[in-house]
């Protein structure tokens, strides 16, 4: 049985402040949870309406359908709610091919990101203090389990841009044309807000400036949609360096 | 002042059912509107707050903040909420590239799957009858008024696939890797649904499997989002008709 508390608890991981004050966010379904289970992520609690789950049973908390409702944050829970410790913040690394995030705000956005770095292989995404958060409810449920493979660091984007060694390379409207400029096997590939693209302070940290060639006649779309933007040109990096 | 008519009719057309049997749809926001009122779509009705719209006055009817916050499917309106009429559909051309959507059930995927083909000069976007509904307030959204200038027809996907001239290109977890096989500037590319990719039958319609390589050292990711496989392929695709 749930004790109040609990569901209080639940609640209040739907926020960023509890979510950073407690070290704690929420996973929901089966098949996201065993992602998280058989990754490095501590389990606090499982709570679960079904026996399907291989893990330490004192961490495992049976609860009725009606009590799982109660808890979720989806329209259609699946099955069960666990509650992981957040890991520790590791920084990047300085050598690979890195995705940097300006202010991205969508939750679903940002957790299609994290699927394509995973796919791609890229290890590290930099996100400024200014894009969603990656333990936001939305974000987890939308990455499929591709959060447990990739270094998510939240940091102060313009000093890490200033600082890195490898090249650093930025979305425009306007630039290099992906498919016809040099790309190199290593560097930071930033992408800007949905609304307003990248700002002018983390713009002027760009080495070089790159772009999506448009091919419709009417050349009237504004942009392309910022997680399918990032999908292209990493699609395109790592076209490259099969190339070579 | 906004009727009781008014109220019901406007939120009736959250439906796809009153959607189709009104053959009307609405658009919200004032870039949305504008992107809509120079395209050949038909306004039926403009509500507004503010007197910032270029178009016949006698279909523009003021409206109140109160009044707009009682008419809307968003969180936070913009300014305007219009009715256009649905306009009537246009059979696909039988040249140029395509893109073929095999039950796409995420209205914010199609808006940005119609972005992406307004990007890249794809002028028709065939939909199975299990696809969601273009007209789908979030997905009109999400599309930016790329929905104006890309063709988005409905229909019997296995026999526009089993009829078409064009040779049909399908998106799968194994198959020509798109990168070193040799694509065509003209052909249609299907996408599957979400949870289960192409169905069976299409499948069996499919004449060239493609897939885009992962290059994770894990390879335990399951797919990419599906608006962002698409991109990748299109990307791909047109960048060998610059190549030639």
């Amino acid at each position: 049985m749930l004790s109040k508390n609990q569901i209080k608890l639940i609640k209040s991981l739907g926020q960023k402040k509890y979510r950073q004050q407690l070290n704690l966010f929420t996973v929901e379904g089966v098949k996201g949870i065993n992602e998280f289970l058989k990754s490095n992520y501590k389990l606090q609690t499982l709570f679960t309406t079904a026996s399907v789950f291989e893990t330490e049973s004192h961490l495992v908390q049976d609860i009725t359908e009606v009590e799982l409702k109660k808890i979720t944050a989806l329209k259609n829970p699946n099955t069960a709610l666990a509650i992981f410790e957040m890991p520790q913040q590791r920084l990047p690394s300085n050598k690979g091919l890195k995705i940097a995030l300006d202010a991205i705000r969508d939750p679903g956005n940002l957790g299609t990101i994290i699927r394509l770095c995973d796919w791609y292989g890229v290890q590290d995404l930099i996100c400024s203090t200014t894009t969603v958060d990656c333990y936001n409810t939305k974000v987890v449920q939308a990455t499929m389990g591709s959060l447990t493979r990739v270094n998510v660091t939240y940091l102060n984007l313009e000093s890490y841009l200033e600082t890195t060694k490898l090249p650093v390379f930025g979305t425009f409207m306007s630039g290099e044309t992906i498919y016809t400029s040099n790309l190199p096997e290593e560097g930071v590939i930033v992408l800007g807000n949905e609304a307003n693209g990248i700002s002018k302070s983390v713009e002027d940290l760009v080495l070089r400036k790159i772009t999506i060639p448009q091919f419709g006649t009417s050349a009237t779309t504004e942009s392309l949609n910022v997680a399918n933007a990032g999908a292209i040109v990493l699609s395109e990096f790592r076209r490259r360096s099969i190339e070579k």
